[in-house]
């Protein structure tokens, strides 16, 4: 039997993850490099050389590769794994799935990285609790969703669903980059909640989500009421999804995420506030609902590799 | 050949419409009547008076009937065509389905009013463009959304998706009925709406919406200034759905929504305000996405047929 590998690529806006597998799912190898931005060869160069030291961490040979998956920022058309509008990575239309196959020698499917971090973080909870539906809510510099319905990923009619990072949660609000004012993510985003944190004194930190938690729990009044404002949204964002979709767990990960319990403890606290008044909210969003992906797990490879395997198997059964 | 006669039956508040037409979707009769609520007998007995007052309009008779189709307010479970917790109705649990089927001789598939009128909705658009995803924005008493996914019905995990009339929008505004204060419903669902009016001294009118874009339309500064809040929340809802579901056209019904192309006009101007600071919004909210339900159009009923067309098939080819 000759060796079955599959690659999982996280391309973030300063760093790529590579994780190998092999046909049973073991985790082989692994690699976290630099992405480099700036030009689309360098890229790419970068990108396969990552790659590369996944393998030589496994002790694996490129040639047993059978499929790559890849979650990158910005829209993805994934017939053909050209991605588009990826202002963090400077990319403004590139066929990375193209390119990368060439250099592989093997199938290589692109997708959107949130949505191939609800992919991995559906499997995640299907470990552990049998559903069908989830919407994962990643808040990082940007807040977006990916969505998980009748067991399908929902990218909707552009791919562009699950975007509710550019709802409007306070009309008199920052400008955010899409022109609007108030966006949930100018709120609850990653700059967003630096931007408050130094607007409220605190400059004693680099005042990530995770340190500014801390520092509410020692004590620090300024955080705490910083952190207050951030999770309302966030839970407000939370319901908006369960009263949309109706899914049966929403997942929230993402660099603000990091302080994992203690993230959700504080969230599921505001939502804990909206049921005291509402029948309705108590019934739609049981704290079960909700849950935090452990800060160690990296949702995205994982999803980039089921996605690789899923669709691997339907090219060679024709329907891909 | 025999007749084969599907009947639709829209159930609200106050009337049920009953709609009849022949396998080749010509309508052949139909009457609408009062809904007795206060004794599922009596609501049983009146709903069933109405199919035959249309049957009675058509030249018809009962045993050509092969299925019935039915919208009404609350929590519908499909299945069995039970209906839960319609407050409106006055009916906790009752077996609407079951029965019906008894006293008609014909198989009845019950379900939500909203989503009934998202599947008319839905079909309505499909006559003259070829869409596969909608949500249909259904504004009355209440708000709620139907959502039309990849060609079918999507119910969510426990048949709450589109809930979005409880999303809040002014967490500093009246109570809702569901706990919560300033859901969208008490803003831009009807009674919302007369409260305002009310409180900005418009006395002098009913106040629906029609009559209040009327008297907007003809220089009265205060319906101007509530239907404008009205419409500004109208129009984040509208982008709440794009953003989410990323469907391809978002359909407006329901009794505020009465008033037909002078709604449409106002909401879009509310759009077009949004549209001037923010390339996203333009790129997602074209006007051609934004249609609003001719006022003469029962979608319920038209909706409440194709469903018991399409379900009759299903069921007689053993996949239902």
């Amino acid at each position: 039997v000759t060796r079955e590998l599959t690659v999982g690529l996280d391309i973030g806006g300063t760093k790529t993850e590579a994780l190998i597998v092999d046909r049973h799912d073991q985790a082989l190898g692994h690699a976290v490099q630099p992405t480099i931005t700036g030009g689309t060869d360098a890229m790419l160069d970068a990108i396969v050389e990552t790659i590369h030291a996944a393998l030589a961490n496994s002790g694996e040979d490129a040639h047993h590769i059978t499929s790559v998956g890849v979650g990158i920022p910005g829209r993805v058309l994934p017939e053909t794994g050209e991605v588009q509008h990826a202002v963090n990575l400077g990319l403004k239309s590139y066929p990375l799935g193209r390119r990368l196959t060439e250099r592989m020698n093997a199938p290589v499917f692109v997708e959107n990285d949130v949505r191939v971090a609800a992919i991995g973080a559906y499997h995640f909870v299907r470990e552990h609790e049998d559903i069908s539906s989830m919407a994962y809510l990643g808040v990082g510099t940007g807040i977006n969703a990916g969505l998980i319905l009748d067991g399908k990923v929902y990218r909707g009619a552009n791919g562009m669903a699950g975007e509710i990072g550019h709802m409007v949660v306070d009309e008199n609000g920052v400008l955010c980059n899409c022109g609007q004012r108030g966006c949930l993510e100018t709120v609850a985003g990653g700059p967003g909640i630096t931007r408050q944190a130094i607007n409220a004194g605190i400059t004693d930190s680099r005042t990530t989500t995770h340190e500014l938690i801390e520092m509410a729990q020692s004590g620090d009044e300024r955080a705490r009421l910083v952190m207050k404002r951030v999770m309302q949204h966030l839970a407000r964002a939370v319901q908006v999804l369960i009263l949309s979709y109706d899914v049966e767990k929403v997942m929230l990960g993402g660099g603000v995420t990091n302080a994992g319990d203690s993230f959700r403890d504080l969230l599921l606290a505001e939502l804990g506030e909206m049921k005291q008044h509402s029948d309705l909210v108590r019934l739609m969003i049981p704290d079960h609902k909700i849950e935090v992906l452990p800060p160690g797990f990296n949702a995205g490879a994982h999803g980039a590799i089921r996605m690789a395997q899923e669709k691997a198997v339907a090219l060679k059964n024709g329907a891909g």
